[in-house]
């Protein structure tokens, strides 16, 4: 372990912890602790943090960091490394890296890395951008289901009208198997969450603060219930407060691991809106459901409307349809030509059986095409209820 | 006169009162009456007929539909005359004729045909199907006027909602000089006619029926007030029933009449939306005003987003944006690049001087265009405050 605060004993024993399936191979394990150490150093989305990762992996960035090798650094120049150093330096410090391990380890949450089956491959879009390592309490494996989600989220100050439609949402969606990421706050967002909960359906929060700190507050009981049904994740390690600039980062997290954001109720200037702009930035579907003109809890929908490419949304079908879109945006992205990706899409489903149920990788094998690409194809034909699937694996739905 | 309804001198008398201002040349009054003719002969909307106007004049088209003369028929087929002589011939009855001309000189009806002053140039937008003849009560002139106007449409069965906000627009608008264009019926239309009546703003209301013959009975009151204070406009000669194919044809009136289509609140298959794809047919602006997604009286404005070009619209202002758009577009057309039209509007701006008045000519002359291409510019520029209007001419704002 690099720089001073390398791991003692303790502290390597409560990373296994909380990253139980992660390999003895010891460089695997130096590079998950130079992980840990990264999400104490940054804020949410250091592009520079992220080139010097990528350039150089997590333990030789750090070493580049605390300026004891003075290796290639890649596209990042000599320049950022040591602005990011004054920055990062001053959170150098072995003891809060312990105590983060501890609370995690004491909550039950788990460390998930890029490597790590349970690793959204979703947040690539974000490149530079993307996390270092995600915090998750609950079912980390929801995060890299190939299944198409949907965020819901939306004005802290909704209306009436806006929890009900984020629960009808939410409900009818997640009743189709689509998980439901959003932010845990008071309003819309509560609502597309306990409506989740409420007909059992995923539902995953992502949190400014450190996974085990419930904010807001008034939603401890509402994030212990998701945690013990979906997943609390966030991108800060266990104690961090939240912030103004962790919101807005945490923002861009809801939108990567969504395959469409829909905005129920957002005012003018709603957060809702940086959620909805960082999806499309991503190539990611969005749609906005209208309310009345007079509602200034509909302002930044309508704004949506006018201003971007979201799309009005009334009802749940209409959501999917984005996924439909959204979804399969996600495997090409925005500017792939479409076509090639419904064409995807044929050749899965003519390596698909009506009576026989086959495995991915058998199904991978006939249609050509890798078996991750085949299983998301197949998570969306599922929601679309193209295909069928058993412990035996899939078939063609008969009646498509 | 042509067929067997040569005008006798008491309609000739009654034309001469319905259309003051026609011409004493023989040729022009032949093809006036011709005109009043083919409004009995064809239902609105008659392509073959347009085509047959167009190509051999009224007075000729007449000679060729009754058979007596075998001219040249210009690009419409024998057989399509053949098949039209079937459905025109049978009212071909001079007392109809007569009667409708009574009516219309007893009610203050008059009757504008192409190349009147008072004929809108905007209903060549629809070639063949530009109606042949309009009777209007009240203000002819509205009809010609080069500013921008707006048609604001919807649902009958309208909320206390849709109500509310079809009276804002229509006040807002109305009150800033732009028209107000409907279809007089009970709802949207009748709420954004009597908040232009309370502002006095010009209205214009397109009937189904003769302009003689209130329709619905209910708004025969508002009606009249509507013909007090703007126009009353029928494609049918009086006397006509409303019927559901001539509701259809004058919605295209509607559209062709405006330089932006709003819909307010419409139901899932409103014949609102029959106008607005009117208006998107014309390259017209069209604006929907989104509402509760639970409400089913705006459904049909949230189908109008998702399914076609229709922008939403929030206040009066957005309303006026898409004048800016949808106005200029009249001149150029849906498929012209807009630059061109952004420059005759700089053009025009050159051509005005901030400190003397100058008249439209003088303007056309010093911009290099055509005097009424000026001026329907400077009609969109006084709407914008970008110019204003004296009895000595324009003048550019000076806060612009």
């Amino acid at each position: 372990m690099t720089g001073s605060i390398a791991f003692t004993t303790e502290m390597s024993d409560l990373l296994a912890a909380v990253a139980p399936a992660a390999a003895a191979d010891p460089d695997a394990r130096r590079e998950r602790e130079a992980r840990v150490v990264w999400s104490h150093l940054v804020e949410p989305g250091d592009s520079v943090a992220g080139r010097l990762v990528a350039a150089l992996g997590a333990e030789g960035a750090l070493e580049a960091a605390v300026g004891r090798s003075r290796v290639d650094l890649g596209d990042v120049s000599l320049e950022e490394v040591e602005e990011g150093r004054r920055r990062w330096m001053p959170r150098l410090r072995r003891q809060a890296v312990h105590d983060a391990l501890a609370t995690a380890e004491r909550a039950g949450i788990r460390l998930v890395v890029p490597g790590d089956a349970e690793w959204p491959s979703r947040v690539s879009d974000l490149d530079a951008h993307a996390p270092l390592a995600l915090w998750v309490r609950g079912e980390a494996a929801l995060l890299a289901r190939p299944q198409p989600s949907v965020a819901i989220v939306g004005a802290r100050a909704a209306t009436s009208y806006g929890d009900h439609v984020a629960m009808e949402l939410a409900a009818d969606l997640g009743g189709s198997g689509i998980p439901i990421v959003s932010g845990a706050a008071y309003g819309i967002d509560g609502a597309a969450h306990r409506a989740a909960l409420a007909v059992d359906a995923p539902t995953v929060a992502l949190l400014a603060s450190g996974a085990d700190r419930p904010y807001p507050a008034g939603h401890a009981d509402l994030l212990e219930r998701i945690a013990r049904n979906g997943a609390v994740v966030a991108e800060s390690p266990c104690g961090a407060a939240p912030t103004k600039w962790r919101f807005l980062q945490r923002n861009r997290l809801i939108a990567a691991l969504s395959d469409a954001t829909v905005v129920v109720e957002a005012g003018w200037r709603s957060g809702s809106l940086n959620t909805a702009h960082h999806a499309l930035d991503l190539g990611r579907a969005v749609g906005a459901v209208p309310g009345a003109i007079t509602s200034a809890a509909s302002a930044g929908c309508h704004r949506l409307l006018r201003e971007s490419g979201a799309v009005c949304v009334t009802n749940a079908d209409e959501v999917r349809e984005l996924l439909d879109l959204g979804g399969l945006c996600t495997f090409g992205g925005p500017d792939d030509d479409p076509d090639p990706l419904t064409d995807d899409t044929t050749r899965v489903r003519d390596a698909l059986s009506t009576r026989s149920w086959r495995e991915v990788d058998d199904i991978a094998r006939r249609a050509g095409m890798a078996p991750q690409h085949v299983e998301a194809i197949l998570g969306l034909m599922l929601i679309m209820r193209d295909a069928e699937q058993s412990r035996l694996g899939w078939r063609r739905s008969r009646t498509t």
